[in-house]
């Protein structure tokens, strides 16, 4: 099986263009070249990005724009948020070399993935995380948390370089490969939909945050292709087994009405 | 015996005030504060360093000047040298992960260590390697060597960091644990029992294995008990949900045919 390209860094709402240039460098100090931009703040292209990169130039000139998300990842077999712990979700926290080790061995296998990273200020939302397999968060020092995103970057791209150059045995896997994240978000969207439909978003205000729990808890299980379809089948046969049941139910009332 | 201080960063001939600012804020994150100035091009302090900071003040207000690496590095025990293979020198080369190793072990020893830098753009001359006991190289993507360095001195601080807090992060598993199997199995159960009245196991024979399927693909979510709370509430709403579309059905067909 031929090896897939090394993860590719998405940034989310980036802010700084002489951040991305820092990304793009350290990127190429470490090997990684895809670099995915996800609504930049004051767009793109931006010239101080190139000026930052000190003549990384290539991430920048093939660096893809997108406008959620959710197109960002669409491609990607497994994808990780680099961010602080997140209090709402329940997903794996990780460190870099565990993460590095994952990425190395869904890589091996043909898969892309990536790896998520919020703006400056804000950092990732929890809809953000929610489309991600775990969380990795960095050994920083609790009185100083503060951490540069190219520096964020740095780490996560150095463990992987440490992790190919290693060698380091892969981490076996059963089964056939999760589906990719398009997969998983069309049938999140299915289940959505027909929830919906059965009036189980109340009160609606809280229906994000439901959704949400969800995804994080369907998205733990890393869904095959095959088993995506199977839940698509079985959303369907609930929902849509109304029909069936419907007649039942007026077959047994014309009969015990007549 | 006591434990030293942690290792001590030493930049030489620093060019840019705000890389200087850059190494104290990443200092601050792995939680290292003593940062030695030799020969700072620009001079000391400068503005520009504290913008450059984001708050990470204390090594700044803290660090010492020097005027040459012998001064600077006079107190301390151990001194690596950060930089690429030198030609000429017999040193060991070894990676930041076994350097942070070893100093960790000198400072539990109680010995003050220190990691040398380069300036930006002279990078460290022979004469300062050889004062040192080993050379500690990063693995740098040959193609594009040009690393900053503030993130030359946050992967040293990150391995440090890494060994001090013994090694790995601790992997741990956010939120809840997982519910037990007789909750896993009620919901098993759910799922068979309304899937089973939407007529989904067709042929009836390959219900066993469509079950199994199921039941193994959540099974690996590992949900909390939360989550199969919320799981039978989807199939209950999904399923019994046909009743309000029964409902609408049946109204908009009498709506139709009036």
């Amino acid at each position: 099986m031929e090896s897939a390209a090394p993860p590719c860094i998405i940034l989310n709402v980036p802010q700084l263009a002489q951040n991305i240039g820092a990304v793009a460098r350290v990127m190429a100090n470490f090997g990684l070249a895809d670099l995915r931009l996800v609504n930049p703040r004051d767009g793109w292209p931006q010239e101080r990005a190139w000026a930052a990169a000190s003549g990384a130039e290539w991430p920048l000139n093939a660096a893809r724009v997108y406008d959620s998300v959710e197109a960002a990842i669409a491609d990607l077999h497994l994808v990780y948020a680099t961010t602080a712990r997140p209090r709402e979700l329940q997903l794996p926290v990780i460190g870099p070399r565990e993460a590095a080790a994952n990425l190395a061995h869904e890589v091996a296998e043909g898969r892309a993935t990536g790896l998520l990273f919020g703006g400056e200020r804000a950092g990732l939302e929890t809809a953000d995380i929610a489309l991600c397999q775990a969380v990795v968060t960095l050994p920083i020092d609790p009185r100083f948390r503060s951490l540069n995103l190219a520096q964020a970057v740095a780490i996560n791209a150095y463990e992987w370089r440490m992790t190919v150059e290693s060698g380091a045995p892969p981490i076996f896997r059963e089964g056939p490969p999760p589906a990719e994240a398009a997969a998983m978000l069309g049938l999140y969207e299915h289940f959505e939909r027909e929830l919906d439909d059965a009036g189980f978003f109340h009160p609606p205000e809280k229906k994000p945050s439901m959704m949400q729990n969800l995804r994080s808890a369907l998205g733990r299980a890393r869904f095959s292709d095959q088993e995506v379809r199977t839940f698509r089948g079985v959303v369907t046969a609930l929902s849509k087994g109304r029909g069936r049941s419907l007649e039942k139910l007026a077959r047994r009332k014309a009969d015990g009405e007549s």
